[in-house]
């Protein structure tokens, strides 16, 4: 179950942009598995992809699809990733692509694609290009909730999530919805997240404002330190709102903010309904030399084996947290001046355990299914806050079956 | 229990070194929990720390004490692990080494203390100092196998091994205790080793032959990604056997290839033990660009929690063997050259799927208890060969438990 999440009961619509599921039995039967975006004429597309050298067929396909034409049409599938698949699953993606392109009158090119879930078997392309014209059929402005469904894999929940912004007396909408639960982090992304608004954004600076958003939300998570080969998160802005978010005006900050929101809500929403978490983690590092160091020492904690099982197991063992700084900063340091909270509550300061603590204080603030991990390490003003979670008897249960 | 690993039942004396033991009651009691070791006079010491900055109290005084004097005595207390105590832990370690000196007429900077155990707790100094005539009056050349014993913490067995070679005419005795089983991801060491030969040896050579082994050894080992804040192994050359290892003399590569192989039974002996394994993993990668890049990927595989629970799953989940490649390979590559082997069964060749695969001989692959994974990058000629585990339920349960 996830923590403390809220799946959302309905989401807003973006004008310009029209979504359809439809269920093609692509790996599990009676359960919608195809979510089909329509892009509205006019609008601009970013996208962000995984970093993994191994990337799968579709990530190829859509690096390929975006740089030649404006994408009008996005096809997402969930059940087989269509990695590792070689030359064929770039064939079957490009296959998927061409079914769409004719269903919706569009060049192929205008079309990216999308998988997640098993890494290594094939998509069955005809049970997908059979289900593509009722996923056209079901196109609508409210299908939002619907998508969100469609693009789970492990999640427990759809994640998604609207907010609105205002610039010049004008009013605009920003949906997304993310799924992802495992194989978690992200260099992009949580495996997928789709972001629209109705606002009217350059393409440049669309881009350069989902890297900022990505930066402080999808790239700023963990599960298992294992970055997923599908990672992509897509920015649309159709433009159909009459809001213009132009570089360097108000309505820029504005959306900017509302972005970064949206991102930040639904990479917490990935954490919170991470695979077999019971805690939802934040970890904040303050003092460092460069935010460089305060990541690579949030992230030594985030990872840390001993420190999830210990946080799995409601014990304050800051033992492990000094463990992992001390692993993750490469220059000498001084620990005298390291100060380390969890929840608020001091533990350790100036280099040793702080006088006042008293391990039922520490123990009390473990048993919150929120917990903030805050370490200064007394060197610089370089910061980091990550997002992560425990692990769980469950997380092994979940990762030893899901094949079989 | 550990994988395949028979601990010792007896190790070979070592002339000139000299081990006693004591129950001090440190953490629990009525078991061995004090290690003492009195070195020769004429005997070299080599040693390498910890790389976590974050090192404890002993290693601070153990490298101090190192570089003004050759040690005459080690002392070793399971339990505490004397880290993370500030100034009074540095305090706490002197005393020790100041009640070892007075029991063995020796000076405080000629013994060196090592500690492993809970990060955090003070060391019980006056248990310690009482206990520490006792291990005096057990002192014994035949007193390795106790020591091995004395030093474990969350290990199941004693590790040992004891090698001879010879050269010149002449026969020396190498004999290696350690111990660790969690937070182990040496860079250096298994938390504590300790290896001991009766050759002649200079400490400069010793030191450089130290650092080859050790690379090879224990800096090739992973279960969890955690350093410890405590990790050392120590090389005793006590120089009572009459064989003399000189610099290029053929002694010095006998003695080279014999201080490898005991550092590398030890440090897979680490991993049989580690906590909660059921499987014992070589991951051995070729093909890559360098031998840095070899070794990023093998650590990717060896730390991955998904490569892990897949391990104790039995499950042969190449596509996350795949992700983890693609995740640590940080400069283009192409897949196509990449081949994937699970103890010889060829599972993915040239970036697809190999044709005469069959998914049940990779499960029977998966069933054995050692698994051999080769990866072959096709990129150059960087080889790296790393031991890890799996990730159990046991896993989580010991290191949630531990404390509690």
């Amino acid at each position: 179950m996830p923590v403390g999440l809220i799946p959302p009961v309905a989401l807003l619509p973006v004008r310009g942009l029209r979504t359809g599921t439809a269920a093609a039995g692509i790996r599990r039967p009676d359960r919608p598995d195809l979510a089909l975006f329509e892009v509205g004429a006019g609008a601009q597309v970013a996208a962000v992809f995984t970093q993994n050298q191994f990337c799968a067929a579709p990530v190829v396909v859509a690096r390929r699809h975006l740089a030649a034409a404006t994408p009008r049409a996005l096809l997402v599938n969930t059940g087989y990733a269509n990695a590792g698949t070689g030359a064929d699953g770039e064939a079957d993606a490009l296959a998927c692509c061409r079914a769409v392109a004719r269903a919706l009158g569009c060049r192929p090119e205008e079309v990216l694609p999308f998988s997640t879930g098993i890494i290594g078997g094939r998509l069955p392309v005809d049970r997908i290009k059979a289900h593509i014209a009722p996923a056209a059929a079901a196109l609508s402005e409210d299908g939002w909730l619907q998508a969100a469904h469609a693009i789970m894999t492990t999640d427990t929940v759809a994640k998604g999530v609207s907010r609105t912004f205002d610039a010049g007396g004008r009013q605009a909408t920003i949906t997304g919805i993310a799924k992802g639960s495992g194989m978690i982090e992200p260099n992009m992304a949580t495996m997928l997240a789709f972001v629209a608004t109705d606002a009217h954004v350059p393409a440049d600076l669309l881009q350069e404002l989902l890297l900022d958003a990505v930066g402080s939300s999808f790239n700023s998570i963990t599960v298992d330190g294992d970055t997923s080969t599908n990672d992509a998160c897509v920015a649309i802005a159709t433009g159909q709102s009459g809001l213009r978010v132009d570089r360097h005006a108000p309505a820029a900050e504005a959306f900017q903010k509302a972005l970064r929101a949206v991102c930040e809500w639904l990479a917490q929403a990935v954490i919170r309904d991470a695979e077999g978490a019971t805690k939802f983690v934040t970890v904040a590092i303050t003092g460092a030399r460069d935010r460089e160091e305060a990541r690579s020492v949030a992230y030594a904690i985030g990872r840390s084996p001993l420190v999830k099982t210990a946080l799995f197991a409601q014990d304050p063992n800051w033992g492990r947290l000094l463990a992992a700084v001390g692993r993750a900063v490469h220059r000498p340091m001084n620990p005298d001046r390291l100060s380390l909270h969890i929840n608020g509550v001091s533990i350790f300061k100036d280099g040793a355990p702080d006088p006042d603590y008293r391990e039922q204080a520490g123990v009390d603030a473990m048993h919150k299914s929120d917990i903030e991990i805050g370490i200064d390490l007394g060197l610089g003003s370089g910061e980091a806050r990550i997002w992560t979670c425990d692990l769980s008897y469950e997380y092994v249960r979940i990762n030893g079956d899901y094949r079989s």
